[in-house]
């Protein structure tokens, strides 16, 4: 029996087969360059999957919660960084997890340091976090002294150990192709190059530099003078990054799994049950300028088929999504069918939906939803 | 203690107090216009706040899934209205909840009808969808005879009653102010009571009229010849809702309590604990056309301070939210303390967050998230 005739609601697929072959694929080019592999778990969120990195090594791993930290720590990882500037409300929360395994936080206050080593017992390894150009958190690259003044209370603090600088190259999100991501990363690299110049001209030894984001990941063949990079997406994919030129759409590995509503071919459309609370108000920009919030396509003999690509949806409301079809696949469909959405932005779809729906028929849970 | 000394991470606010406000002022209006007033449960999504609404005597209620029908019959409820094209995938879940509660279904076509009518074994009212311009699901208003056509059908058959025409004009929310709004109204009810007089001049008697959305609730005053209405997110409102027109700042009844974990005042900008999962990735469009995902105000000392609004949320990740801060805020904030984002869209930031805390430290379950 095929998998898509179990399905009476909206469902989160995974493609085991695809996400393995991208991770190991991603897996192998950073490592043949020696750089250290850290992937980014927000991505999948689950332990399940997480048991597939440790099967090629991998012990390293990036998350962005404390709480996503204690989850993944609860199974079994030993070494955690948490990208996302510490948030000292959750200092208790802290004191626990340290103990359980080797930590490595971002900071980028002095003030925020002074509490961590204030109320801490165990000793946790720290960030510097630098702003390159994406302008969300960091400290910014081009005021090295202000980025000498922290690191030198981190040196001089009891329990923090400086353990290089990281930034997070968001804005590869906003060029187009590979050329801009090419560019984009060449510049951040520069940047992140000299503040660690700055830095050892001052007698800070050993400052490893930490980049990462899929789209660098996937399309930049030399990746350079790094020390870590913590890609995420990849696993997955999704068609933001496949119009970014980072992968192809069968490399995209979850699809949610819809039924067909209602039937509007007088206008080409087709409603499903699927809509912003499943897939996420998350959008991407096709070639054409046109946005959407996934491509649609219909199920194969084993998984979806990325050659019956029959249209995208061209909107979505709470419980509803709209297709807008291709003429030429009007007759290929009925109320009661099950299309499968490749979504704009899978992180945000996997976080919806909570937990999987594995090709061969298991549940694969999440931190939001243990089995 | 202050509410917002306890919170250590995003967390959803609900001000009792603003939402049975707005719950008995919208209650009200439509009673006094002699018009059935049953609204969407879908904001909400709690049984314990569906209890306000028993308290003023509400007995019917409008869902958007039958899992959210199943819950509230749970729970008691007893007539309930699913406002989505009926997912035939879910049969199953429909024979076993239609003997629990008086049930009414969306329905839009002829298959479907026929489907349910063979499957099931208890009498379930059904009301036809019109699309009245807003293009999502429903039949062509200007089609009559496909409409009188499917209406014929759910006349002979065994199960099904017919109990009206719905609409849900949509397209309400892409109008801007009143007088777009009041246009959009009286031109949608036209198209329904055209609808409505073809059907009875071919013998079908007593045709309802179900309207029903937040703004046009909100600010059309004479709501005119209906026989329902079903509006849902007036209950807690949101910044959509205000550059609509259709509420106060002060009457939106829910906040995500958010830490601060940077400051970036050279940018004028902070970053807060608080993105995409927790708010959801829908945005609204201020009066100057800039986009937001929330206006942020400072906790009072109650409730939070919408007399202090210090700035939006620019931009939204995963887990980081930027704040372009007014500059003459930027001396009364620092990392570590709570600010209050309004959101976007309320049903989402509901879905995401799952449940509620209550300004007297109570947390309030939803379907998503029982206590």
């Amino acid at each position: 029996m095929s998998i898509f005739s179990l399905i009476t609601k909206p469902t989160l697929l995974l493609d085991e087969d695809k996400a393995r072959a991208n991770l190991l694929r991603i897996s192998n080019k950073v490592k043949a360059q020696n750089i250290d592999f850290r992937p980014h778990f927000k991505t999948h969120q689950s332990f399940e999957i997480g048991k597939w990195f440790q099967e090629i090594g991998i012990e390293k791993i990036t998350v962005s919660s404390i709480d996503m930290a204690a989850y993944f720590a609860d199974h079994g990882w030993r070494d955690i960084l948490i990208a996302f500037p510490f948030n000292i409300r959750e200092i208790e929360s802290l004191i626990k997890l340290a103990p359980q395994c080797k930590l490595t936080l971002l900071v980028e206050s002095i003030d925020v340091v002074e509490l961590i080593d204030h109320y801490i017992q165990n000793p946790v390894l720290v960030r510097v976090e630098i702003n390159v150009g994406a302008n969300r958190s960091g400290l910014a690259w081009d005021d090295p002294v202000k980025i000498l003044n922290l690191v030198n209370v981190i040196q001089r603090s009891k329990h923090l150990h400086f353990d290089g600088i990281l930034t997070h190259a968001g804005h590869a999100y906003h060029v187009s192709q590979k050329d801009g991501l090419l560019k984009n990363y060449q510049e951040s690299l520069v940047r992140m190059q000299y503040v660690q110049s700055y830095l050892q001209s001052n007698q800070i030894h050993s400052v490893k530099i930490s980049v990462g984001d899929t789209p660098t990941t996937s399309v930049v063949e030399n990746l350079g003078k790094i020390d870590e990079i913590r890609p995420g997406n990849f696993l997955f994919y999704d068609v933001q990054q496949y119009y970014l030129g980072a992968c192809q759409l069968d490399q995209i590995a979850v699809s949610l799994a819809c039924p067909i509503v209602a039937l509007e071919l007088e206008r080409n459309e087709i409603v499903i049950y699927g809509g912003a609370i499943h897939l996420s108000k998350d959008h991407y920009q096709a070639n054409d300028k046109t946005t959407g919030y996934g491509i649609v396509v219909l199920p194969g003999e084993f998984s979806w088929d990325t050659k019956k690509a029959i249209g995208f949806v061209r909107n979505l409301t709470q419980e509803h999504g709209v297709i807008q079809l291709d003429p030429m696949w009007s007759g290929s469909v009925k109320v009661g069918d099950i299309v499968c959405i490749l979504p704009a932005h899978s992180c945000l779809t996997v976080q919806a939906m909570r937990k999987y729906l594995s090709l061969n028929g298991e549940f694969i849970s999440t931190l939001n939803c243990e089995s």
